[in-house]
């Protein structure tokens, strides 16, 4: 049973009148006034399946928690605005730590300008569980869709892939590398892309984006109805990435494309806007944003997704999703 | 550490600029347009401290899970909208109950006109977990929040009392009854009383609403800066009630007092409008409201809040936090 056709079967039927887009994107959409919607995403953190205490401080869950939530606002385009958060905490876990569990979501949030306006909490006889669920606005004209990426347009990321896969690596096989620290981080602490995502959404040009949760490999999966390529050698790492890979004898391309996490933006645009589109975020940013590959017209034939020196590829290690892989060992720290 | 104090503590200090009324109510508000509010309520559910398999179908879960929710809406005097449903699911419940799950969950939404918008489906290493967010709208001018309830009011709720906990202690102490299956459908099933609510918080004289979530006396707890008094006989008994308690030798106020999740609203009313909209609401939905005590001003000398015959009553049975008390069983079925 995979995650997405479930919802998918599920969930259809649903009664989604009120709603633009409802189930399938990174978040539900209602009209908010005549120039915004709102939009809203939740997320559903269970410790041993998405986090392992003994890997990860409660600061840095705090931060996860509420990063991966406006992930998914940033996906669409849009700002986050306020947020309600859910905690069941078993007995092991003490005041102190819960504490400072939602001191540090606070001031996370309040960094982004996102208000803590309520939650629930109670006990739970396990695990921790941690439910999000963000509330965000977009203009209607500069909202972006899944289905919105079109034929031919370029595929863009917005900064290096794998770090926070290698993080996960460093974590689960105890790692020590001069970089485990940095990847760890990155795993712990994955970037805040709203704003650029805003602004990436309003340019000429740019059609569809979506945020990388689980991996270029698995997330490309859900784009229904197109055709794309990806030129391996083209999507970006980061030293850190390239050195550890090197030293530890690993191929970083299987960690970058599929591993997760990076909640890095992957979006369209027309090619010949690239370039201007790619200069005005380099001088907005001081940061590039890269091609790793294009979409292509439906054919009979169906193509490779993966090239490498024009040779189809394909990654060993498949991503895993949390809830169709029984040989998952089940703790998957975030 | 009690949830509500906890609650207070780690959410104060956040910034609600956003928001007209935030933590401490049963829905968060913002401004939706100029004549209504999006108020919004979230509530985790865990196996084995909200419900218990063994007593529940996975049909009535769907209808609580979405019932205490909507409650949260209806307690706003508002109108729920949609909802967005995270699910964690541990590998012992197999699809079939889960599809199930979905299903009625959708079905009663739908019933309510609620529509299913998004959610998160991911694995659960050991307990079930339920996370409802629902989404709804309330006219500004008939908006009830908690610190609405006035000095002087009566205290109304909209129906019998203590079905639910003698559910609950049917479920607990495995008593068959001629009612039994009554009052666990109750328990199962509780009222789903937004429309009731809606009326009654545009009427006049109508101030401050809230739900019976916890129960009476826990609830009337979370209602500062006012004195209140309840007497006793007033409180409404259904005849199952009455009759099961008779028949089991219980006192059937214990129940309808301190135990919980009858969702009824309770209201307070301006005294001269009482019998008039008493009178409104018994045409609309031939259905009784029941004064049960009264909003007292200040005063210097603490007042019993219960009051039988004329004498200070206090139920020998606290209802229970999910949070607080770790000599619960931690088994409260839902």
């Amino acid at each position: 049973m995979n995650e997405f056709d479930f919802i998918e079967r599920v969930v259809k039927g649903s009664d989604t009148s009120f709603a633009k887009m409802g189930i399938g994107d990174d978040c539900s959409s209602v009209p908010w006034n005549r120039k915004q919607l709102l939009i809203q995403s939740t997320d559903l953190l269970v410790e041993g399946v998405h986090f392992n205490l003994d890997n990860i401080s409660f600061e840095d869950l705090a931060y996860k928690a509420l990063a991966v939530n406006i992930s998914d606002i940033a996906a669409m385009g849009g700002q986050p605005f306020w947020v309600h958060l859910s905690v069941a905490v078993p007995e092991k876990i003490d005041e102190i730590s819960l504490e400072n569990f939602f001191k540090n979501f606070k001031i996370e949030a309040r960094r982004h300008g996102v208000s803590l306006l309520g939650g629930d909490l109670s006990r739970s006889n396990h695990d921790l569980i941690i439910n999000v669920c963000m509330s965000g606005l977009v203009k209607k004209k500069s909202v972006q869709y899944r289905q919105d990426f079109q034929e031919a347009d370029l595929l863009c990321v917005t900064g290096p892939l794998g770090d926070s896969a290698l993080g996960l690596w460093c974590l689960q096989n105890k790692i020590e590398h001069v970089h485990s620290s940095v990847l760890i981080a990155r795993h712990h602490r994955p970037p805040i892309e709203w704003i650029k995502a805003q602004f990436l959404a309003k340019q000429k040009g740019v059609h569809g984006m979506m945020d990388l949760s689980d991996g270029l490999y698995s997330d490309l999966q859900r784009l229904e109805g197109v055709e794309y390529q990806i030129f391996v050698q083209d999507v970006p790492l980061s030293h850190e990435v390239q050195e550890f890979c090197r030293d530890q004898n690993l191929n970083p391309y299987e960690f970058a494309i599929a591993g997760g996490e990076d909640y890095r933006i992957l979006f369209g645009v027309r090619e010949k806007y690239f370039h201007k589109l790619s200069q005005a975020f380099e001088v907005k940013f001081a940061e590039k944003i890269y091609c790793v590959g294009a979409l292509a017209p439906q054919s009979e034939e169906r193509k490779p997704v993966f090239l490498l020196q024009g040779q189809s590829w394909q990654p060993t290690r498949k991503s895993f999703s949390h809830f169709n892989d029984a040989n998952d060992s089940g703790a998957r720290p975030i």
